[in-house]
């Protein structure tokens, strides 16, 4: 039985009528292919991937299982479409936090066409990619079992955030108290469990980073980087299994021997962000009140799975 | 008395009437202000470096010394005009072979106008800043004193090239035949003198790396890395003086919190290139012979100092 998948916090839904990415009770996820170019380029970008031996294991394990494409029902009702079948990556985590970062201050390729350069080059302005080399595309905190996800509602707030904003978010993302009222300074309790250690997000994007100095085959424009872990372990006494993946690769193109300098810039910028949560921890007790800018804009709660 | 700096090998020159930079005898390189607010732009960032504490001297030293502003005659013919006085950064050298490397993909800051944008956008498309997330802007390699400099005499030919022929060049950079026929393989006879080791360029540009990394007090645009070096001292049996230095900065801006993930996208680029050539001598002696693009651009030769 398919259904919307429980945990996509970006991109379009499979809900009301529209055409959205669905999953089984397998643990396989199905993304409409795009019907331009966009849906064969990334079939090639996951076939590629698939046959090209040079990726080492600790880089591979970061993308998506890819199981090739398959014609199912669509979620518009417009029959059966071709979808991209790949691994449900929350498929095995329980009330996951996560969040979707589209990494590049630049999110088309330079061969793009003009009217798609000038629509992605307007966007990257208005949001945050420009000035911070990433945005934030869409994010959903769980809380507890009783408080639900806290999810900001408004996408394009999310994606045109500042830098204190994002700063505010990425600790946020790693708070206990990140349920609490929107004025609370958050406590970034699971910093260093989630963020930090050899197993945690930093030292994973770090692995990813030293990937890019060196990688001329890819260049990933509009990608994003998903992180992801399980609050709820934690009061169970066990690691949040944090971990990352790349997704979204509609716009993936050939390296010709040069490396991703926009993408590993962008990435170096979230890394530095991250960094500064781990190396400055008494930000998080000395923080004010969060901005107007945070405060005007609604959030909503949704009940976590129980 | 003033002078036309001998080894300029970007920017507008100080020759037949027109305004550009001029050097004394005493080490000291005087560059008009531009008229616009890039003139007191680049001001107000030397003056902003001299008083940051927070830079350290390894880095520091990557910076031409900046001994203020002064009205001196314009090379125009138009007066007295207002100068920047900065370190002469050939001054003590003999016959240097010099690079100047524009880096970064986009040379254009967030807040720049509409119609400077379109300007440059168009610019970094055409030339190899989009590709290569820096591009060369000018360059001349010693050969001897009977042969002279080779320098490439069109300009925005080698602000273009492609991958393959900036590698080419870079290569030819550090060769000991870089004076002979076109369509001769660079040897690389300087490689590992000037591009390896714990003071050569490549460990100079990865000590810059890891300050762009972390700081996040500017943002460099359109700014560009110098490299030089000294074939004659080679011969002589001492070390040809590897060095790096920053230049250009009438377009940077306050960092505001976040890294300049555009700059160290091109520098890592770079740093990808040069390490290549390290790392695989082989391609030296394998190359075959140089392409159609680079053939058909001529060259020529001017006397060194004797």
């Amino acid at each position: 039985m398919l259904k919307v998948p429980d945990d996509q916090v970006a991109g379009h839904k499979a809900i009301g009528g529209k055409l959205g990415p669905l999953a089984d009770d397998s643990g396989q996820f199905y993304k409409p292919l795009q019907s331009d170019e966009r849906g064969s380029h990334e079939v090639s970008f996951y076939s590629s991937l698939s046959s090209n031996s040079k990726i080492p294991e600790h880089i591979s394990r970061f993308f998506p299982k890819f199981y090739g494409t398959q014609l199912i029902e669509a979620s518009d009702g417009s029959g059966r479409q071709p979808h991209l079948v790949l691994q449900d990556l929350n498929f095995c985590r329980v009330n996951p936090s996560v969040m979707d970062i589209k990494i590049g201050s630049r999110t088309w390729p330079p061969e793009a066409s003009e009217e798609y350069i000038k629509k992605c080059l307007k966007k990257d302005r208005e949001y945050s990619s420009l000035a911070l080399g990433f945005r934030l595309t869409g994010l959903q905190i769980f809380g507890s079992r009783d408080l639900g996800f806290w999810k900001p509602e408004n996408k394009s707030w999310v994606q045109s955030l500042s830098s204190d904003e994002v700063k505010l978010l990425l600790k946020k993302f790693v708070s206990n108290n990140a349920s609490g009222p929107l004025d609370q300074k958050p406590d970034c309790a699971f910093a260093s469990i989630v963020y930090g250690g050899s197993t945690g997000i930093l030292s994973q994007l770090l692995e990813l980073k030293a990937w890019f100095e060196d990688q001329t085959t890819y260049h990933f424009y509009s990608g994003s980087i998903l992180m992801m872990f399980e609050k709820e372990l934690i009061s169970n006494g066990k690691g949040p299994r944090p971990e990352i993946r790349l997704i979204d690769f509609a716009h993936v193109i050939e390296g010709k021997g040069v490396i991703d300098h926009n993408f590993l810039g962008g990435l170096c910028s979230l890394i530095k962000f991250i960094s500064e949560i781990l190396t400055t921890p008494e930000d998080c007790a000395t923080d004010g009140l969060l901005d107007d800018h945070v405060q005007r804009n609604h959030i909503y709660y949704e009940n976590g799975s129980t």
